[in-house]
């Protein structure tokens, strides 16, 4: 045991400091996160090709196992797998596997005795991937595709990404996140990304009912008015609104919601001329943003889009290396104990 | 802007006239429907090996978009761009994507952002695959898989591959196409493609309420006694009779329409000897054509099937084609207009 | 026709003797059942390379035809296909091709007219593989993933497989099979390879009303009582308790059976100190297996999973092998008769 085990870390990195699991950006350094995001920028050149394939991770074997359904996100990772050029197998956890009553660790423990390579898991529950990384075999990497209101790190890399395209880098830049922050396991994962790669304010812009409480403490600045809160951005990132909390007490309406909150063109021209407009999709047009800004010039929405796949190219063939790396490690270690 | 962008053909073909989408038979020249001919000749070889591969779409995404659910058409085309080398994405958007309340439009934006390169589009509205080729950005190929009443083109190359198959070529042909005209996508597509390959006469058999008014103006003659339509036929294209028409009041019953439409021995008799027996699929045994029949020597219903994982692979290659070459001419401007 | 057309095996052999279908083990000798476990064994090394990949099945195409739903062998034999580089068609016919009311014969003329070369067949039917096997085109090749009561050969091989990787052999072994006896398509098939193979003794222990009617004529000795019957045994394997069957009158309750017939830690103390336990899975811990034995030491649960993937892969790639070695002898033979 190294002092290593004992931080927040010790599971999704190597004692290189290699990514091996992709969980949470909890933790993650600077650098890290600017590996990530260089290793992506080189995949975003293989989308372009007609033969949009690389061998890294060929003859792999990548598992999607989504315990909640989202046909965008396992479509995501599906893609980038292939273009990785694994085999991948879909496994919708919540209509299937338990219908015979196994547990979560019983199935799987047959996965891995499969010789599954990686684990993409999406599940409701905040925690189930960490639960999942300390429990699996070495040498199976388990990349975070979501989990309950905690954290979906492939989400916020891949708005780093376009953030970086559009803006050169982070330094000086004001970055709001405005609306359902309390509901949204992407905010979290943005909040913590933009301040450790170094913007200088990052600001949450929602009524009191939709922030968590003490959100101050995770990072950012608060604003309730959002005429207010749109001064001087350089980007402006629209959170998406679940439908079902507008059934709750949490919010007035829908309508009441986008006159407040909605980025339109007039709230727009409140932020610096160049300020991009960025939303993680589905978007609920005229909820939280107009059409005209959604399908502007401003907005980047589409490029998250495309550099969703490269930032899921990048962590997945990331950990799968740091879990190579760490096994010959073992190996040379075994073998040195040995002679 | 050239006068070909006036053309009905201006979607699916590029300014060279090569294929770029597959939306509908209309407006393809003769030349070009026996080009797809073809090159769905030279891939029946490709399905004789035991590689079954041939690498013309390797490292291309190729998405499944089936708003209507049809595990068999949907089956031949994922075969068939497998063969061809894609990687293929099924989306069965009926049960999915929309659940989360996104347009068709934001759906497609984003899967042409994760760099698809080809749409094959099922849809129960007629002109969804013609709109969303309008909309879709350069270098993305849509193959229509079917479109409300509108027309399956796939289906009627197949057809006609088949026919040329075991009757060497058009001319001369009497072929009839028998049943449920009026909802059929299919046969629309066939009166177009049978047209123009030059057979001398297509012929419609059917009760009065299962034809479309003025049916005799797509080019085709009209018999409503199947025994005196028999007459003389080289080919008998027999259509499937959806069972939900039964249940309004255009037909009396199974029993009565087999009575009076339905393909059995003695009526195939009243034709030429050598004359051919076809159906899409699947078969409503007993409704349409007696099971003697449908598994007799004439019937070339499974070489239909062979057909069209062939005629699949042709449309798919050649689109990807045209919209390559169509890239690469716009490049060259571009270039030339920069020099 | 040879004598050989008119024994069992007519179907699942080549003249030669070579597999070109495998449906159950009836009928199989040793040597070809120790050719497939030599087979597998070469597959396991597969699968602890990075590129678990072998080109046998390259270019092949691999139809699941899954009539009951099974997400855990479906799976396993869309990794093991994948693994041999076939490529691969999941068709869940329980919910789709027979909405439109086609028939099992139509379908499966269907697929073989897109060039399938192997169909891995679940049904719920006793006897379905055997039936699609006797109609099916030369060429193509039939592996029963499991048919009513009747077998489930590949999950009796990997069985197999295992009790040789641990105990090194065959000769001597006294092996007990534990549970609901009378619905186990998978105990029929062991009872079958364990003494072809040539154990001392095959035991099965169980409730009256859970054995069929002269069970002893497959082959094993019968034992009511647990304590007894686990007497000298170098490997018990536990079949799954089917939890519909206690709403019958055929067992009085989980706990009830738990208490006569469930693997505890005190009853395994009864078994030779090195005896194995097994379990197709997937496991009702408390019901048919304590979790301490489950996940015990003499547990070898989890190696049958990863031997399930090797038995799999041997027995696609052997049948495909037959079906191509007896296509090229009748083309031989063709010629020969011709010159």
């Amino acid at each position: 045991m190294t002092a290593n085990d004992h931080s927040p870390n010790h599971l999704q990195l190597t004692r290189g400091g290699q990514l091996r699991h992709f969980l949470t950006l909890d933790g993650l350094s600077r650098e890290l996160l600017t590996d990530i995001l260089d290793t992506a920028d080189s995949f975003i050149e293989v989308g372009t090709r007609s033969i949009k394939k690389v061998p890294l991770l060929r003859g792999r074997t990548v598992v999607n196992l989504f315990f909640e359904p989202s046909t965008r996100t396992r479509s995501t990772f599906e893609l980038a797998a292939k273009r990785l050029s694994a085999d991948v197998l879909n496994l919708d956890i919540s209509t299937s596997a338990t219908s015979k009553g196994e547990s979560l660790s019983d199935t799987l423990l047959n996965l891995e005795a499969m010789a599954s390579d990686m684990f993409v898991v999406r599940h409701s529950q905040s925690g189930a991937p960490h639960f999942i990384a300390e429990s699996v075999t070495p040498g199976v990497a388990i990349i975070n595709a979501g989990d309950g209101r905690h954290s979906h790190p492939t989400q916020a890399m891949l708005d780093m990404l376009t953030i970086r395209q559009n803006k050169g880098g982070f330094e000086g830049l004001k970055v709001a996140i405005v609306g359902d922050v309390l509901h949204s396991r992407v905010a979290r994962s943005q909040i913590r990304a933009l301040n450790e790669l170094g913007v200088e304010e990052v600001r949450v812009i929602a009524p009191g009912t939709l922030l968590p409480r003490d959100v101050e403490s995770l990072g950012c600045t608060v604003e309730y008015d959002m005429e207010r809160g749109m001064k001087d951005l350089d980007v402006v990132i629209m959170l998406r609104l679940q439908n079902e909390r507008m059934e709750g007490a949490l919010l007035p309406s829908e309508r009441e919601f986008f006159r407040l909150y909605g980025l339109t063109e007039d709230k727009l021209a409140l932020a610096k001329p160049d300020c991009i407009v960025m939303h993680p999709g589905p978007i609920n047009r005229g909820v939280e943003i107009e059409s005209s800004v959604a399908d502007g010039p401003q907005s980047v929405i589409l490029s998250q889009v495309t550099n969703g796949i490269a930032i899921r190219m990048a962590v997945m063939s990331m950990a799968m290396g740091g879990q190579m790396s760490e096994r010959q490690q073992a190996q040379t270690e075994n073998e040195g104990s040995r002679a």
